[in-house]
């Protein structure tokens, strides 16, 4: 969203809500702790109006600051979040089978959805032992060369693989694939074998199987993958794992929902 | 936060960002999919005033809306959500450590937070050969029963401690611990031994063992747990695996921040 810089004493005609999730929105992975005239500044919202939302947001736990007078998203905000359908909730369903698959492969497992045209990662259990894997949970990443979003890219609306494949694809490797027929054509492999393999289209030392995760209609709501490092083992050979365990995800989420809502933390 | 009824045509005097988080706090674990109507009727706004807050944040993904016309939170949310340091931040530095705790012990791996007078759960590696664990991540409980808690609590400011302490302790089980005084002679005991043991306080199957997390000025800023089934292992014996694990996330949360900062989805 690019800045729309208030004059001094200017009006801001967006929304409330607007100006909100513009101030909010200027947090980053790498700009998790900000002062005020930075949310000021990269927000482009009056300074006023910044330090009359800041303290609003600070009031509710949605913000928080720190003893150096910074902010950083809080708590609040990530509570509210964890009730996401499609993330943590998606998440809490996927944990065992997505351990279940580290525990066989012993390699990273990841589970994303689509957002737009882009894959967000929404969970992922990392091997010490596995190829580094620096995905961030809630980031983004183009679809194209990842295997979770060739499954998601496979299984989107035609309008959305037809943007996506129509804009640029961004090169990554020499192994990326950027020529949008051919990605076109892995795709619809994708549709008929029911899983995905991108290799080495990241990173030159890593590729990823993938598989989908189907709702209650049918459709891809989510897709699971296993990075592994280039060369340890034949990909293929670890799809029925991936394809097993997102069918497990499957059918614990469209299973009915049990009455053990008991919580019991401890 | 009670319903604040508006009468028909009847104003709010709550700012608008009083009102969205209000909507926003409606949704619940129980409840993650809900109408308009719903959503006016538990928020306590006028139908008119959600309908309007909610089209705003649909536009923003910060709600989405199901083929059935209801709603839910929005992966928008958990994206800004996911950069919360206390949160999902913590989650990233600690995973590492829960993991290897998790190797060695083969048991319920828990982390967590203090939001004001309870627990914030933020992560969880869940067994499933270890005892039933069902702790929602972004879901809070009283401190005084759990093992987080008992280490969060020992080391809370007094204020804090006096507050959660005046207040009647709630009863899980016959074990769970409802004297304050005798709460206070075991916090005592968590800061002069470096980790607490809660007995089946919370079910009279389950106890947990937990040590504190330290950022960089010395504060308690986490707690790691393991929750393992009674009779199953002497907890004090699980006390150094996970003391040392705290200690790797204390170390880790501190160190300098490295530049390691490439992205590598697969």
């Amino acid at each position: 969203m690019p800045p729309n810089k208030e004059g001094a004493g200017g009006r801001d005609d967006r929304s409330v809500t607007g100006k909100l999730f513009t101030l909010l929105s200027v947090f980053s992975p790498r700009r998790t702790v900000l002062t005020l005239s930075e949310i000021a500044h990269r927000s482009g919202l009056a300074v006023t109006t910044v330090h009359r939302l800041v303290g609003e947001l600070v009031e509710r736990g949605i913000l928080e600051r720190d003893s150096d007078r910074r902010y950083r998203i809080g708590l609040a905000l990530f509570e509210i979040a964890a009730l996401a359908p499609r993330g943590p909730g998606l998440r809490e369903v996927a944990l065992p089978y997505m351990e279940d698959l580290y525990e066989v492969t012993r390699e990273n497992v990841q589970l994303g959805v689509r957002a737009e045209d882009e894959v967000v990662f929404v969970e992922r259990i990392a091997g010490r032992a596995s190829v580094g894997v620096r995905t961030r949970l809630g980031g983004r990443f183009p679809m194209p060369p990842t295997g979770l979003g060739l499954v998601l890219l496979a299984h989107a609306p035609s309008e959305v693989r037809q943007r996506v494949l129509e804009a640029p694809l961004r090169r990554f490797t020499p192994h990326t694939l950027t020529d949008p027929e051919r990605v076109r054509s892995v795709l619809s492999d994708v549709r008929r074998d029911g899983f995905a393999i991108s290799d080495r289209q990241v990173t030159s030392d890593a590729l990823s199987v993938a598989a989908p995760v189907f709702g209650g209609s049918g459709e891809v709501v989510a897709a699971l993958s296993v990075v592994l490092r280039f060369g340890s083992v034949r990909p293929s050979s670890l799809a029925p794992a991936v394809r097993m365990a997102a069918r497990g995800i499957s059918r614990a989420l469209t299973a009915p929902v049990t009455s053990s809502e008991t919580t019991r933390p401890d």
